[in-house]
């Protein structure tokens, strides 16, 4: 049975939530989770620089084959669109200069595949990933949740 | 007098405009403009990759000190703008590695600088574009002509 690593990766340019997770057969692994912050005393370019680099360092050590990323919610405002989307760019770079798979899903389709229903809550997402997860608490921060619950999207179509 | 390169990039997925120019004094050279088209073949994050590689080879090549970019309309769609944030966050992420001082300008800035009036229709940009720079036609594709407008701006707000 082969054993498939996810990253997913809650994008953002102050904070960047991850989730590395394991999948062999129907069963799943955590790895690591957490979320990675740069400093407001930074301009947004060595923002995206240093999130870069970070980002590249952790592919390099957990090699995942996947890496999965949320799209926007598409009724937020454009300005939180353009932000998101640059912190977005570096993450998908990487990851394809880094030889990932890289899956795109949007929150409908994240909520669907954790909870089976697409107008889900945050805390039913967030309960649903402990649970599936085996986990003894809910991950936080919240950024690190929503990119384990992206992690877990994707391995769900994906075959160990 | 010291001599300024300023390399304008007007961000796009499938098309990023460069304009590269040269401030010596209050006169302006045009070293390159154009634009690079990224394949419909590949997919986001490939298109990415094969921008952050020909933009970090042109600024290994230019080595210009400063990067310039507009930002977006923020009456565009949040569609647009996730897409042109992606490519803008692998141009603020290629000039922040490569040390060149990254300015961002508004439509509205650009305008301004080029042609005196913020609400100045794209036709008028280019036409002054084409003065300014002492070019024999107006530039294409627009989105060249775009990027040297963003160069042009940034030209007037710094010293030689």
């Amino acid at each position: 049975m082969k054993t498939i690593r996810i990253l997913g990766i809650d994008p953002g340019t102050a904070i960047m939530g991850f989730g590395l997770i394991e999948k062999r057969g129907e069963r799943f692994k955590v790895l690591d989770y957490g979320c990675w912050r740069t400093s407001t005393e930074l301009s947004t370019a060595d923002r995206l620089v240093a999130h870069y680099n970070t980002l590249c360092a952790f592919l390099d050590t957990h090699r995942p084959e996947h890496v999965a990323v949320e799209t926007l919610f598409f009724n937020r405002n454009t300005k939180t669109a353009l932000t998101v989307g640059q912190a977005r760019g570096v993450v998908l770079l990487a990851g394809a200069q880094k030889n990932a798979y890289i899956a795109e899903y949007t929150p409908l389709q994240v909520k669907q595949a954790v909870v089976g229903y697409g107008k889900a809550e945050k805390k039913q997402v967030q309960f649903m990933v402990k649970a599936i997860l085996g986990l003894p608490s809910v991950p936080q921060p919240d950024d690190a949740a929503d990119a384990l619950a992206i992690a877990v999207c994707h391995a769900h179509s994906v075959r160990g």
